[in-house]
């Protein structure tokens, strides 16, 4: 039994990020924020939970312009809800076909705004609705004169730039990923089948303390791969494959993102060439990375050595609460890098014919320059 | 390097369903069907991958009236969809500032639809639109005679009842989770953090053959527990105890959804009466699954032996590509049951004060009647 919720920060952290949000609000014109998302409600509240994996119930959270948070939430969440810093917590009995939540979300905005009040929802890239349309629909008819309107970008923003704690849970993880990494040689060899190396693997990051693995994808193919979102296949891995393992793991609820290629017996030149000029592309990407420069300059010192060429992707992102976050290092993104930033540098490289590879590390901003916070990898691969 | 998409099956599997959804299209009055989520994007066209764990890129699939379905994709998913059965892949590099996919998916629904068509989108519950709120509106804006509209629930009531295949694939994650339960008792025991049991059970199933593990809820607390949906914290388990452990784990893009309570000593009278209760519900709502029953008589056969009153939640959901599916095992669902349903019977009780139990088992609807696909569980409980 817990009086406080699993992974939650001390109230103070919260507190906070509220006041910050409160202020930027009062900038735009905003009398409060409507917020859906798990990562955003996590944010100004500390609730940790997979039960977001159910795609049934929507979950809501209100920040007014002053005051605390209330959370309008299912009654199952209730009781987890309550053991997290706010106090105003309203439930329902969802799924509930004749009104999901929004009568009582409704009256909640009205209570807490004024009349005519425009009430922010996030728009923006990498957001979404957690709700379904018609809801969305049926509390724009039930708002009256208030509004639902962009939310200004305010929470993501916010969430850009990491306290202290928030930076130490990103170590935690990411030195957790580093010792699996370093145990992938113990499983994999030629013909094992790579479901097996992506098994082994998250078993690995669970024994070194991961509390879940969200996120792994890779390949096994020779000459580097066709992509870096496919799940495992069973083939066995074979002499001059590159293997890739790219990992999302989570620890009290932060993420690391990295990736690392290894050769199945000595790779050829092409490849070594390849994975060579990764590592230079991501040292381009670290010696750019100072407070004051943007996320374009990231890409544009990146795309000097890889060389991808128009419409190459991005080469990184932010990193935190989410697998990955804004801003994106990409040439349309000027966002400034400030200290406490997280972010991956994540350059790519084409191989031979349409083959690819990629290489990834976490960074932080300071005030001095970057920080790598994973052990940053040699220009040599990695050989099973 | 794999021809076929990991986890696919064989395109006449996805042929059929594209055939059911354009006929039940036509009785709508529908065009097309703009699909955005990643169940409903995987049960037409098999692409699996765990990258949607990152928010950043909208993914769209267009179903026309006649023919196969059109991806319209960011160009990092490119080579995955193209070992899927479908041939229209058409791609942006995303993300993209400036349109982020809306131009090209506008184009394609301009192409393959009428001037005036109606296009249907999920509004229902259960669903989202996973896709930014200013693209939504841009799109809108640029479909000029188009309209985009609630889908009639299409994809939704198909998915409602399985094929053969997918009921196997449900099977084996079932079995797999069944071995990784029977394991408990070698990693949990008085004294252990369950935190440590949560991460020695996930590793338990992945050993035994689940891809990867995207749920895990439970508690251990003194008789019964405080909610089902929080993650572990660092307790020692105690005597006295009801350690309940709820997984969803996946095998081949399919889930299981099952508990099991474990007493940590002796149960008390409470919680081993609690626990005989909850599978005589359990059994009381086997004897009411018969194909022509409603989901609200499952509530009723089961709420007659919990006695939860109004507002106790539901006891039971479908199952398949996502942890928890409609219908909904609720007084207000009148979905009537038919053979290919596969669900779960989770009955939920009051122990004693604010503690509850409670229990889940996952069984199909076929012609005779419901099979049990988990091994039910006895009415005396497990002890550790």
């Amino acid at each position: 039994m817990t009086d406080t919720a699993p992974g939650a920060f001390a109230p103070a952290e919260y507190r906070a990020r509220c006041d910050r949000a409160q202020a930027a609000m009062a900038d735009a014109g905003l009398s409060a924020l409507l917020l859906t998302q798990e990562a955003e409600i996590r944010y100004y509240t500390g609730f940790l939970t997979r039960f977001w994996e159910s795609p049934t119930r929507p979950w809501f959270l209100v920040l007014p312009a002053t005051g605390d948070p209330i959370a309008v939430i299912p009654a199952i969440g209730g009781h987890l809800m309550g053991q997290c810093w706010i106090t105003d917590i309203r439930t329902w009995p969802a799924p509930d076909y004749t009104d999901d939540g929004i009568g009582l979300l409704a009256d909640t905005l009205a209570e807490v705004t004024p009349k005519g009040a425009r009430i922010g929802l996030a728009h923006h890239i990498e957001s979404h609705l957690h709700m379904p349309l018609a809801s969305h629909a049926r509390l724009t008819g039930q708002l009256g004169s208030r509004v639902l309107m962009p939310d200004a970008g305010i929470t993501a923003r916010l969430r850009q730039v990491k306290s202290a704690a928030e930076i130490a849970r990103i170590e935690n993880i990411i030195a957790i990923a580093t010792r699996a990494f370093d145990r992938v040689p113990d499983f994999a060899a030629p013909g094992v089948p790579l479901s097996t190396v992506f098994r082994r693997f998250q078993m690995a990051l669970l024994q070194e303390g991961a509390d879940w693995v969200p996120y792994l994808a890779g390949a096994a193919e020779p000459g580097g791969y066709g992509d870096v979102i496919s799940p495992a296949d069973d083939r066995p891995l074979a002499a001059g494959d590159v293997l890739m393992l790219d990992t999302g793991a989570v620890r009290d609820g932060y993420f690391c993102d990295f990736d690392r290629n290894f050769a199945v017996g000595p790779p050829g030149p092409e490849v070594a060439e390849a994975h060579a000029r990764l590592i230079e592309a991501t040292e381009a990407g670290m010696a750019s990375a100072l407070p004051g420069a943007r996320f374009c300059d990231l890409h544009a010192a990146m795309e000097a050595v890889v060389r991808l060429g128009p419409g190459g992707g991005r080469l990184g992102h932010g990193l935190g609460m989410q697998l990955t976050e804004g801003p994106s290092i990409l040439p349309a993104d000027d966002t400034v890098l400030v200290p406490g930033m997280v972010l991956t540098l994540e350059p790519s490289v084409k191989v031979t014919g349409d083959r690819l590879m990629v290489h990834e590390e976490n960074i932080v901003i300071e005030d001095d320059g970057p920080r790598m916070l994973t052990r940053p990898e040699p220009r040599e691969m990695r050989v099973l």
